[in-house]
């Protein structure tokens, strides 16, 4: 056997959906054919958001790709059997020379599965080199779509999954100007109510599949009351009446 | 006077400071000689990171451009008469039919003052059509470069300006698995020792100018105490000790 060079991995943040979004450097490393292209599947056959970006972005599939299966459950040893075999996957085309790349939905640090490849992967092989490429997150998109920004000086921003339930998304007002809300789906309702008792159903927006050709804007959110919404939304809501405490600036503190 | 048509306002995010971090949307625009490029300084004659940041990618400036005036100053009162200053200069722009684009550090949506531009524009002339073009923040590229999530799954995130203080800091760790830092110089000492009283000393990382030529990233973060750091400086915190609560998934709750 050949004594190859071993390969690189990299993380390729595609930001949300619309393929404009796609920064210059990973734009530069789909263009080389050099590359070996991995992505996400739920399951053996399902189709993957992040190859759909990449595909609307006018790029062709290379030849040879390969697909790693991330399965939808929160079953913990079944998640660490399905990261290792992927880990293994991506460890065999590495260590025979070959750089590999794994495209990611969104930001590769955030709620992606790519932390845990690359876990996997150094848990393996200490000497691979792994960079993670940055993107833009959904929740950044979304707030762009609707002209509404995510902060202003001085303030705070909570990005919390909405399953937590209704109180801790209400202590949240206490000390956050700004609210991203994941996964609203179970609890949309109850959150629409909240929204209304503390006068800030106004200063919501609902965004779902942002950047995707089904993509959702809603600013007009109590007329989602009682209606059904997919699984990949979020609400952005803005808090105007914070009460703010002090705040220490510029330069460090005397004591 | 001619009836020309009415420009276009777009808020360009460029990433916090490298190139290849500038979306492919964001840099179709840059290459369009039609559109006139403004950019934030903070007084007169002072360097723009924005500009910087395009600079670097290799592009000339256009031999037109216009720098508008955004002072460090907490004072609302000053504030506003620049926003409706630089909103006035590129209001004239487009109303003579010229498209403007306004070259953003980070993201347009997160802590710029893009923001403030398009409302007093907005302000002056309903009829303007704004696009915000998101990018990449900087705490996602610090993430991104130091190997550190800043979110899995079910996992919750606070970006708050450490100005606010010790005793919120510390009350975020109960509800918050990562905590982004932002300004974290006038109290980087008093950070420094909760971090070692909760056992996070290990959890966090440095990261200032992220992108820029001066990045400065310091993962054993004991080694800053006493020492000075940029305004541009944040810290990344993961918080595994966390006890974290009850989660709704997947379905709609039944009431």
């Amino acid at each position: 056997m050949n004594k190859a060079k071993t390969g690189q991995l990299w993380g390729a943040s595609l930001g949300p959906g619309d393929p404009g979004l796609i920064t210059r450097r990973v734009w530069e490393l789909l263009q080389n054919n050099d590359i070996h292209w991995t992505y996400p599947i739920r399951r053996k056959g399902a189709k993957s958001h992040a190859l759909g970006i990449v595909t609307r972005a006018g790029l062709n599939l290379p030849a040879e790709q390969t697909a790693l299966i991330f399965p939808m459950t929160h079953d913990v040893k079944i998640l660490a059997s399905y990261w290792l075999r992927a880990a293994e996957t991506v460890l065999t085309k590495l260590q025979a020379g070959q750089d590999v790349i794994f495209l990611v939905e969104g930001d590769a640090s955030t709620y992606s599965t790519f932390n845990h490849l690359a876990r996997a992967v150094k848990g393996l092989d200490k000497s691979i080199n792994i960079e993670t490429l940055p993107g833009v997150p959904s929740y950044n998109a979304a707030a762009a779509k609707v002209s509404m920004p995510l902060a202003d000086t001085d303030e705070t921003v909570a990005i919390v999954p909405a399953g937590y339930g209704i109180e801790m998304i209400e202590r949240m007002l206490e000390d956050f100007d700004t609210l991203v809300l994941l996964k609203v789906k179970p609890l949309l309702d109850d959150i629409i109510d909240l929204l209304q008792r503390r006068e800030l159903i106004e200063h919501a927006a609902f965004v779902e599949k942002i950047g995707a050709p089904e993509e959702r804007i809603i600013k007009d959110v109590l007329s989602l009351k009682d209606t059904k919404v997919n699984y990949l939304s979020l609400l952005l809501v803005r808090n105007p009446h914070r009460q703010r405490g002090e705040i220490i600036r510029g330069c460090r503190q005397i004591k």
